[in-house]
């Protein structure tokens, strides 16, 4: 199934700074990273629930959110950018 | 159609800090918002070119990022919410 993850981590928050940086390196070992916070691509259902396990014991229920949208074929689905980023600036974590 | 809008907008920026509320209360007018940079809805071909102008007249190019999935039927695309955040936190731009 092709996916398209997009996740909004709330950053300033002492008890865990890491929790995006895990987020996105989850991500960026199962999808294409596109945009600052969304990602795509084609998995499994087994390595969509992998995902979801790891994701799970990292994201915070009512602090950060994410959100997927599936689909059972790319090609029902059309993707346009109105204006393109530089993505290399948001794609590494230092 | 059905789309899903997303975008990321470079905010430290003093020629223009109000491209970001701009932008946000252009998606407001056509779409439902579902994350603090993430809308989704149902639009015509018209709203839908409508919705573009307005965003192009805006949006920045290599500063900026926009991108739309469209999907002619919102049936082919299923939701899931992995962790919810407080999204009226997100969804009011004083």
């Amino acid at each position: 199934m092709y996916i398209i993850l997009m996740y909004d981590i709330e950053v300033n928050d002492e008890d865990n700074p890491y929790v995006l940086k895990k987020v996105f390196n989850i991500c960026k070992r199962y999808l294409n990273h596109i945009q600052k916070s969304v990602f795509e691509g084609e998995v499994s259902e087994a390595q969509y629930l992998k995902l979801k396990k790891e994701l799970f014991d990292i994201l915070r229920e009512n602090k950060d959110s994410c959100i997927v949208f599936k689909s059972r074929n790319e090609k029902w689905l059309e993707k346009e950018f109105l204006v393109k980023e530089d993505i290399d600036k948001t794609s590494n974590f230092i």
